[in-house]
């Protein structure tokens, strides 16, 4: 059967995150594998076989995506612009599947990632976010961007990132290479790139949260030295909020 | 009393236009004004005399503003930068005064407008707008764009625009000036921008919706005399949804 890569982006506002969880309807993998199972379905409203959809990682509750991307091995009866129409036919608004393609079989979405960028986006200003409100992180008060930059230079690199793991009982390493902290633009609107080999759980926001501690001044940028040191949850900053959170690229 | 004069934006999903109506909370107008009575409340938890919040034009139910001005005269016990603040405060997620500032006692934000700027967003293609979705029109055929751009022509200038009037029972004169008629990119999305000296009810929403007739081959643009000419809305095209039209500008 043929291995289709599909290339997504959704709205992660009404969402319990992309990966499917029991007696929950509302999960990104849910949505698109009840699209495609009745798509595969041999007769009219009857549920076919639900098709496993691999995604290339799990985002949290709220967290958007330009570019996620999956993988799906399925009867090979439709080509993939039909299967992208159906998709997007049937899935709600704010899920949208961008491309439908033929991998190879050996195309695996999650083991095969070299690279994924992530970009948070941070609005303070007197006037209000009002067409990408639910996009961004609005802020009362101006952080110091140049002190968070200091600090984002000391977070580069390969590091255990233990202290930046939203998840405690994790067994597996916590090591990571992170390539590029890159900042752009400027107030009302600030962007923080982030790309790396992989990320650990929340561990995005749990950078944005800790770099948004230096720009206040609760932190020193030298700091970062110690928190990456003493692989303690605790030592690092608050976990920034998921909405202003978008997954925006993957590379195979 | 200072003139204070109001730049706002807002998403209009949620509101039944600009214009206050009685036993209709989820007005622009009514909004602002509820929050400036309270501001300049006497007493804490009394409401104040509500103040009159004059906007340059009226949007639809369902339609979005960049940059509606209005102005609205009041007591002057706070800088402009106070309002602004006060009002973006308390006032919905999607509504935002962008400026605040003391106007000319002569200045009227309805009579004095010299000209203002639509901008209808048109979106066709395999994958959904899912981030602007709530601003958009989407399209399951792509219109013939340069069928839409030669009818165009024959809308722009000084004519009268009766039949593309959403009020039946206008009585005062339905002559207007349009400047401009420019269409801006190419599928998936294609904005349409309308500036002129002033627009009818529904008139720029029933303009897009004639010119998508064209799109689509059901009207010639050399059709658009006739129907100029008929001073009868039944001859133009349908009002096109509100949600893909803003108003971008207002020049004075």
């Amino acid at each position: 059967m043929p291995n289709y890569k599909l290339e997504i982006s959704y709205d992660g506002n009404r969402y319990y995150g992309w990966e499917h969880q029991p007696d929950q309807p509302m999960t990104i993998q849910g949505k698109i594998e009840t699209v495609l199972a009745r798509m595969l379905s041999p007769e009219e409203g009857k549920p076919g076989e639900i098709p496993k959809v691999i995604g290339a990682g799990r985002t949290d509750a709220g967290v958007h995506a330009r570019a996620m991307v999956a993988n799906v091995v399925m009867e090979p009866d439709r080509t993939p612009e039909e299967i992208q129409d159906y998709l997007n036919r049937y899935l709600p608004d704010d899920i949208s599947v961008n491309d439908v393609r033929i991998a190879s079989d050996r195309f695996h979405a999650r083991y095969n990632v070299i690279r994924k960028t992530y970009c948070y986006s941070l609005y303070c200003g007197h006037s209000k976010p009002v067409f990408d409100r639910k996009y961004v992180t609005v802020l009362d008060e101006a952080p110091n961007l140049q002190k968070m930059q200091e600090a984002a230079e000391y977070l580069k690199g390969t590091h255990d990132y233990k202290s930046f793991c939203g998840n405690s009982k994790m067994k597996k390493s916590t090591v990571r290479n992170v390539e590029e902290i890159r900042f752009e633009g400027n107030w009302p609107r600030v962007k923080i790139y982030y790309t790396g080999s992989g990320f650990l759980q929340n561990m995005v926001r749990i950078l944005t949260g800790t770099l948004l501690e230096v720009g206040y001044g609760r932190l020193q940028p030298e700091d970062m030295e110690r928190i990456l040191e003493a692989k303690d949850r605790r030592q690092a900053g608050p976990t920034a909020p998921p909405e202003g959170l978008m997954l925006m690229r993957i590379d195979y």
